[in-house]
């Protein structure tokens, strides 16, 4: 679509600003395709994007330097399984299938604190292209990381469309 | 109602694929029916539609040989109570109440991974008038089991008709 | 509100039918009333409607003797908080604060079953002036307790008319 | 935004009468501000808002001598995840960053009750330049507690502005 033709785009993220690092998460909606049928499909998941941003002074972050990691349905699925003791592990190449693959890894590890108050998100990006090696680490308290699994379970199946699913007219009253 | 009076159907199923099978989840919503009176009622209740197909070759599944399973309500209820190590069985006759009752049984069996990692999703058709039986079986982790259940939680109230309960204008303010 | 006014009901009940007895389940939204100042605030809280019917036959149910039971918002979260192994019970007087008080006495009794595959739903209806007394005693598995579990957690906001707090245009925004 | 362009205000507050103060809760809405690029962003995050007022007779309130306080999306999360043996403590200083800073100390204590069956939420405000110290206590039975956590878990996204990014027309059909 022309960018004419774009609704407002709406930003909400949930930010969490720590010494070394600020963290936020948004969901990014699916997108749709209209069939020769009239009929519309998913054409791309929705993602939980995860934002990482390095602190560079007291209060301030450099929103130059963030890195990305996007969390597909599956992997919003493993975060909501988490226990208090629980740690995931998640591997992605931006890059895959293109002739760039395997020169860039990113890799977002979450890790229960010992004591179950929180946890610790890490996101390493290795870049072989540019020769970079960058890391963040954020500590998420047990209330922020419950906001976190209370919000992804709302937006989830958002991210798989399905709110689209409930929204259409109800069927056997002639699309009224 | 007429097909030109259909609004567009919108697909979203979520998709798993495995090593020999591939497994979608989409809901299906109620119909509905007006009284004499204006008023509304749900004809049929909506279910959460199950749908197999066997892999052909790498990366190849064959769409024309799939075979469906619908739960209910209470069968969806059923599923979101299990647990970690819980199993669960749904037998269904796609012919009941008519003169082919009995002719073709489906099997559906969910059943918990000793180690708790996941679940096998099985569908078993035995039909009887084409001397057929067909099985279908696929490893579901526990964070795809996580995604389902979110979202047929969220999906729930949907099949029951309840999002339009709670979107009709509210009572008091004469309808406006 | 005239009669005239109002929108289209909407019927879409949860029900269980069981041996000597069926039981329905369906929110009832809050009223509005307008204030002077354009305002709107909830007149009376939405409730839980259930409903018991006597079986006077193989599958036949009496819908004329049916008895109503309403659960308030707090008895719905008492309901949500019940582990597999609890139990709870409520009583009412339909004509509380009238002339006629105490003499009907309602009683709904919800009992886990001992092995936790489900609960009996009781509902003893004690009318001093009629000089009656009826019982309805239905049970409930565990998937159908889900059901109701996770429906009535999807409708509590809307009992309360938070859904309509969260409708209403953002502030910040000219009200457009 | 001027007063003739805000939209009608709706008042659906959960209010519970207690011995010696009621206590309400109600979600205010994020504020939002419209960017040069004709997008939105949530200028103000949403807050779960709690009010206390004593009672001064049998059944009668002073709602003049109220006093709040407003729970942030991560104060809500901390909520969420108590279990029924947790208590929370959280401090705020409605004059933070002005001059007055210090002067006023609003501290609200969630204690469970030793035996599981509810908790006391506490209000003590003090206040330095009217050398006042007032103190409200409720107690809140668990199934208060679990309309609660189950209403705070359905507003939470909308506190955070997600209600609205899942509202927008979906990308890829051209805004319509």
């Amino acid at each position: 679509s022309a960018k004419g033709d774009s609704p407002a785009r709406i930003f909400a993220p949930y930010t969490i600003y720590k010494g070394k690092a600020a963290l936020s998460v948004v969901p990014i909606l699916p997108t749709f395709t209209k069939l020769d049928s009239g009929d519309v499909r998913v054409q791309r998941s929705g993602v939980m994007m995860l934002t990482f941003w390095p602190a560079i002074g007291e209060r301030k972050y450099d929103w130059e330097r963030r890195q990305k990691f996007a969390l597909s349905p599956t992997e919003v699925g493993s975060l909501l399984n988490m226990g208090r003791h629980d740690s995931s592990e998640f591997f992605h190449d931006p890059s895959m299938l293109t002739s760039n693959a395997g020169q860039v890894r990113k890799n977002l590890s979450i890790k229960a604190i010992d004591d179950g108050t929180g946890y610790f998100f890490s996101l390493n990006v290795h870049n072989n292209i540019l020769k970079s090696n960058e890391r963040f680490s954020v500590p998420i308290t047990a209330a922020e990381f419950a906001v976190m699994k209370t919000a992804c379970s709302f937006a989830l199946p958002h991210l798989m469309g399905w709110h689209r699913l409930t929204n259409q007219s109800p069927r056997g009253l002639g699309g009224s």
